[in-house]
């Protein structure tokens, strides 16, 4: 990728990335009108406002997944969390589709938390703060609205005695070489982390390992997470399994604008985080970065940008209610009828709102969390499965 | 290692070795008159003919494995096996150490089977071959006498649940760059090898890891073997963990002389399994490559040449009953009163006893091996080891 003036790697975003130039790259396919239109009479007439306003952009296999599911063999979800700090709300675009997913198309969602990966990739973390972390986050994804006789958590080192045996069959068919390939890894990388791909295919294949029946599976990510798929699906069929579908985010900007990537140390205010105190989420917003004008006079004369705002980001990704209110403020944004103190104001109402609601769901959610971890395959798993 | 006539790694042993330059290549002590006094004697008087015959030679940190006994802190033994096929008796000379060491010491034993490492080592093997193999192979093990009470057993895929949490502790300080030197992997090896070494690791630290206390751990191992756990020495107090000692036993020759390593395909003549029948033995031996001379005349006269026999090293490593017998074996061989013909019909006796015996006791630990399995780390284990 050495001639773009980005680069993409589930380790590294870097640059203002060109995403359809990305697409491209990357050998996706586009999420067109066509395919999203199916979706939407699928699921009963109705769109995530994650898809009909451009967010997720792009797939692998969408299609296909749809027509197995027409066929009476439906798919199931698939997400996962690296857990090294809180979450912040950018962090609930896989689930939040994930969700509406399930309850549109009544299927089984998988979550899984790499808290072993994240210790490996992360020098200074701890195994008691990835195990700390790995809790509170399942606890805030839960809280995103997932039936819990439908959900199932593979938190790695619990799971691992119900993942391992299918580990040890992906394992075998990765090369070192395609893993340095596919992240980069320089040689200091250590033994762990060089191996983790094969824990994150495991969920990918785990429900057809169960069952010994051909499931297939649907992956929401950000785009940037393609290439750990990438190898999934290269080694998919040799194992017996069908190749997981995907459907890729864009990653979104964060408040402090889009070439600022972290939202560690320094880089705090970049990102409204879910246990962020209704001071915190007025002071980070009032301070965001947007598309507006010098001054007030020029702001309404001329109208602003909401295509490089992240207050705008915020509503078209996850609060704007409606078409109808996303619509609005977009187009009163673009005419200088809404100016963005305002409009900043209203989103801090809403985000408020957002977070008052997402701690009581999380407090529910934590007292059955620990029950949708799976600890062991069950009987008979991987008997009916092609030997490797 | 480019300059030398030989090559020794865990996966390769090529060229006619040369033990004391392997040990000083490898920088290992030698296993000397003085520490074998001391074991002696810190074993009631009796030396195991491994140890007097010096077939274990080399060292690392066995002085200081029994200061720590003497004080009061008894180290555990810690070997293992790769399931790929049947064992033979060459297989056992850590195994009999062990059991000696486990008598006379009263220490607990931890086997490893690591069925895992073949499964990705080997390109054509399947998970039910390691993991039939790693059961048969473990009876065999288990037959030698081990103390069902004071024995353990993880079986990789099975224990993994046990295992995982310090694999992954491990995981994080290895970089790959370690185990490619260290191993000559090539970059199309599978990344479950390149991870391998950090479950190879697991059973040295993981007494102290369960109990809280710097436990030591010896591993009686051939030579070839010393590269992983120098990986694991070089760790181990990094995590909080006594470094592993070592006693390394020399590689024994097969039956078709010491060039011919490998007891697979058309060259398992080269060994004597386990499993063999009365007759397959008879025809082994009877072909087995010696020292003795063209004619029974001129062996008579100028007697053959015990170092260099497979027959001989057979008496040396497992069939002698007593220091008596040997050193009478290894005179008339050298004079000239025993001749190979005999001296193979005596030692096709005592393998006959010898694997009678054997099977006897194995039926025996069919019964009782699988209990000896690790499946789930006791309850607040690693709870007071150090933060990695």
């Amino acid at each position: 990728m050495a001639k773009e003036e980005f680069t993409v790697t589930p380790y590294e975003v870097k640059g203002r990335v060109d995403y359809v130039r990305l697409r491209e790259l990357f050998g996706t396919q586009e999420l067109d009108a066509l395919l999203l239109e199916r979706l939407r009479t699928m699921a009963g007439g109705e769109l995530h406002p994650l898809l009909s306003r451009g967010i997720y952009y792009s797939h692998r296999d969408l299609g296909w997944t749809l027509d197995q599911y027409a066929k009476g063999n439906p798919f199931f979800l698939y997400s996962g969390r690296g857990p090294s700090g809180p979450l912040h709300t950018s962090h609930l675009v896989p689930f939040d589709l994930c969700r509406w997913l399930q309850e549109k198309f009544g299927v089984p969602m998988y979550i899984q938390i790499t808290d072993d990966e994240k210790f490996w990739f992360r020098p200074h973390l701890t195994r008691a703060e990835t195990r700390k972390w790995g809790m509170e986050n399942l606890a805030d994804i839960l809280a995103v609205g997932f039936d819990p006789k439908n959900t199932h958590v593979f938190f790695d080192t619990r799971s691992i005695g119900a993942m391992y045996s299918l580990a040890v069959d992906v394992g075998k068919k990765i090369p070192y070489s395609t893993v340095k390939a596919v992240f980069g890894f320089p040689p200091s990388t250590n033994i762990g982390l060089v191996f983790y791909t094969a824990l994150q295919t495991v969920p990918a294949f785990y429900p057809s390992w169960v069952s010994g029946r051909r499931t297939p599976c649907l992956i929401p990510c950000g785009i940037d997470q393609d290439p750990h798929f990438r190898v999934t699906r290269d080694i998919a069929e040799g194992l017996g399994y069908p190749k997981p579908a995907l459907v890729h985010s864009q990653m979104l900007p964060g408040l402090l604008g889009e070439r600022v990537m972290s939202t560690t140390g320094e880089q705090k205010d970049n990102a409204l985080f879910l246990n962020d105190s209704p001071k915190e989420v007025e002071r980070k917003l009032r301070k965001a970065f947007t598309g507006g004008r010098a001054t007030v006079e020029e702001q309404r004369r001329l109208g602003a940008t909401p295509e490089v705002c992240s207050v705008w980001a915020a509503w078209r990704s996850k609060f704007a209610k409606s078409e109808a209110e996303f619509t609005q403020i977009t187009a009163d944004c673009r005419s200088g009828a809404l100016l963005c103190g305002d409009c900043k104001a209203n989103l801090i109402d809403r985000v408020h709102g957002f977070l008052d609601d997402h701690a009581k769901r999380r407090e529910q959610a934590m007292g059955w969390a620990e029950s949708l971890i799976i600890e062991r395959a069950p009987a008979g798993a991987g008997g009916s499965a092609p030997a490797p």
